[in-house]
């Protein structure tokens, strides 16, 4: 972590990244419910919305429409990722290079390690290979910190949590994305072994307005940068709204119901 | 997917390949019925044809025989290839690298990948490599984007042929090349699931004149930018008859009836 | 060994290094007795205590935090690691390249290696490389050298413990880190067995402040270099009182009572 | 196959490879029949015959002997082998470079490669990188192709054979070595699966001067390009009268009988 | 092998080369009986008799001791290596670069090969690499060539290591180190086998004097140009009378029993 490396991509140190990279890691079936976020256009009108401080894609959907919004969107590329085809120990392919991320305009680079896999090892080698080189690029370095695999029980415990978010701080992570570890309590010993880098909360599978508010609130108060979100948006049919109220949470220190006007 | 970066291998954005790696893929058992085909300068003076607007060969082929054909062929070089002497989980050895394939004066290349196979995380970052190159030397990223392997029951299926021509768009392929998961609805899946880049048909084995040309026609109604194929025409005793229907088919929009003058 | 190659990080010959890679190893859990050693200024602010000859960090903490003491810390940069969110055959990826360690200021590295490992081979390999690196970057070299593995009943026997120095000894290492082997006469044979290179004692989990001087005066007169030191310093309520004491066991050959006031 | 990239190693377009490589492969058991084969200067002498138009040796054989023979005799060097006194799935070690071949001499290089072995992936991309570096530097490239390993039942199959031969076409060699396939049909079905690039026979185990020179008949007959031969010459009393019928079958179109004067 | 590319480390085309590599291979067990040979200076002192061509160390070592003896002793490094507390196939990591061996003044590398072990292609494709870079700096390259794992039965049978010499040729050694093959026969082909590059016989463990220098003598006679050996002269109590007979010998071509004066 370098302080204020990720001044990219956030905003008063508050960061809210739309993640759409469900075509690659979950396939078409995730835009079924609301067919126009097939079409990456769509999702890129989203993150032009004040709220979003990055959007997050791959090489092939950054190289076809991130021209088109340079002026409006930060560039987030997540240089790693699988099908859910393979059903294999976890493990994630290299698929973009970071000079080639640089090319294509990026501020920031985006990096999945599943600590705990068998393929720890090789994902922490290549994370370190990334990492250096967004340092001579001045990128800023969001890890996915998400423990997995064969010995792993149970991958949203406290302990487990707290433990991610220490990885990224440890191995060089400006942000760490990690999911909610389900209490207030467990999400600030994350933050607190973050020591000064970021933590932001995975936004997970799609829930009500309320809950989900009321969860990246809670997030918040426990010390919480902000949060990485994609289903929770972009299947909504009416993303700016729920875009208004994440800003009111994350960035005014609004309430849930505050936020939602209620 | 760069929008007109395979402009080289297309005509009105619409796409003929003419593939001729079975040799490597299948073995000269694939020329048995059509013996002349077994000579490569048979399939070069096929791609001659107006309807083709590239030629997929291996390096070997295109050493050999590509410099008589300069001028009246466009070369897709495929990078990559297995023998099927080799019956293990899904693999395909690189037997190419960019910088020669450009050397040889191809303006595109060919790339499989088996997204599920145990080898989908080595093909994707080898794809990486090659995608890359590829942009260097401005030429178009064509992917065989065939889901194969373990752990997958039916690679025919409109959730997988959706899946494989999501991974070419999220990859970085121009243009990506399917199954026929058929019927006309799966196929639009798959076209949209592209989101704008494109999406071509494998021609697969031999069937009649009719069937194939109405399956060519329903694909590119559907949505897709034209076909690969290879067997349908060398294995043909006259292969410039279909060439001149599937011309008609896929860029003069004509029925599969109409290009036959039924 | 190079001799006099480790002069940044010894004072007259001695190491007191300060080891600080438990949230990655062991995760945040170790930092649970003292929350305050959660936060890496606090073990950053010990560091500065005069009988602290280096500080091992991983290489996040390093960027976060180093650049607030570059005149008063000596920085050991700890090049590999693992969680133990993994439970393989011992191995340990490589986390932070030697150029970036040099980058970040550090003047030593560190590194681990598992001999009898089923992944030796490749550890001493990956080692070989950092190790040559160091010296062109003029930095001394520090082994963890921990025989562990399938194949190894006791890592503690004199035997496996006089290997283990010697491993640091053939291998390239200035000073080689190991585990204490239970007597005088077993250290005694491990530090002979590094024949004119450094050997520093191992620290271990937490015991009591006599217990834990009284082993390292063993040690020392035995024929160690010092110690490397982390749970044993920052789990405790008043580190500054210990190292006191060890500097006085370490530097000024007191005994373990002398050094305690007994 | 680039068109007379061979022209150093050929003669009329035809070839005669003294291959002795079998102190590698086989070990010194192959030269006890005859005894002085055990020095490679014997079997240097008999490549100055006007009818061998390659020598096939390893690397330390070049270094130590080609020197006093560059005026008389064209090196071929085999780049890659195995000892058999390793049993495994069929691999073989690369165990010279390119340059370095160029450097010792060489007019050509020479690669096995086992298609259809579990190792067939890893060989092809090692024949890739040889053969490129070889056209960098202007060698002819030659293919031991031997398609063999678990799935294989029968390795001189008319199909097998054919398939092997198109695989040195397709992949890129100017020569591609075959077993014979035991009859003139099969031999032919090889010969036009190369399609332009050349086959030579292997001359496999020692067998008497007419059946040997029969099969070197009808194999120049159903179009190969000529012989690669080790046991059949240097385990042979008098090696210079075969090469004289040799030449007369292979590069004047005379009988086995015709060459044998019967 | 290159004719006299092994000048530095011989004399007189014969080869007495002082292996002292047990640390790494053995562990410090092997220095127990004569303790003071745990102590690098013991045995660098015994290099520096006139009778010794060449001292074989590791890395480590030749950093930390060789600078005092660089106008005294001929360093061969031994580049690859492994602890004895790994028991698994046969395998030895490089641990040393040929550019830095170079550095440190080695006139000569040494590599292991373990022909037949599962790991013979990866060990042979490292030696390829080392056996060139070492050709660059002009030194001599030096083959422990011993043949060993799971599908060998006798490690040496006189096949078995006449086929180790042979490797030693075919893949570029200018001298190779064997087993004794236990009679002159044996030993006879195995030197014959090498056709032309030097074989050195392994010293073993230790022996008696007159049994040693006995089949010491054997081998001369048998074609054999000198030894290899460790533990033979560093385990005795008076090292330098068993080289003065050594000297007697390998260089001055006395028996056994003249060289000890009996």
């Amino acid at each position: 972590m370098i302080p204020s490396a990720d001044a990219a991509i956030t905003r008063d140190d508050k960061a809210l990244i739309l993640a759409y990279d469900h075509g690659l890691e979950h396939g078409p079936v995730d835009f079924e419910d609301v067919p126009e976020s097939t079409d990456p256009e769509t999702v890129f009108d989203i993150a032009t919305h004040d709220a979003v401080t990055a959007l997050a894609v791959q090489k092939g959907i950054a190289e076809g429409y991130y021209p088109s919004y340079e002026d409006d969107v930060e560039l987030l590329l997540k240089l790693n990722g699988t099908s859910n085809l393979w059903m294999g120990e976890p493990n994630s392919a290299v698929n973009c290079s970071v000079d080639y991320a640089a090319e294509l305009g990026a501020k920031a680079i985006g990096f999945t390690v599943y600590g705990g896999s068998n393929h720890e090892i090789e994902m922490v080698e290549e994370f370190r290979e990334a990492q250096e080189a967004a340092r001579e690029h001045d990128m800023s370095v969001v890890m996915w910190s998400y423990p997995r695999g064969q010995g792993l029980k149970n991958d949203t415990s406290a302990g487990t949590i707290a433990y991610a978010s220490r990885l990224g701080l440890e191995l060089g992570a400006d942000i760490t994305k990690v999911k909610y570890p389900g209490s207030a309590e467990a999400m600030q010993w994350a933050c607190e072994s973050a020591a000064g880098s970021k933590v932001v909360m995975s936004g997970g599978s799609k829930t009500s307005d309320r809950d989900f508010l009321s969860t990246v609130e809670t997030a918040m108060r426990a010390g919480a940068s902000g949060l990485a979100v994609g289903r929770n948006v972009f299947q909504r049919e009416n993303p700016t709204e729920l875009l208004d109220a994440l800003e009111a949470v994350i960035f005014e220190e609004k309430t849930a119901d505050e936020a939602l006007g209620l």
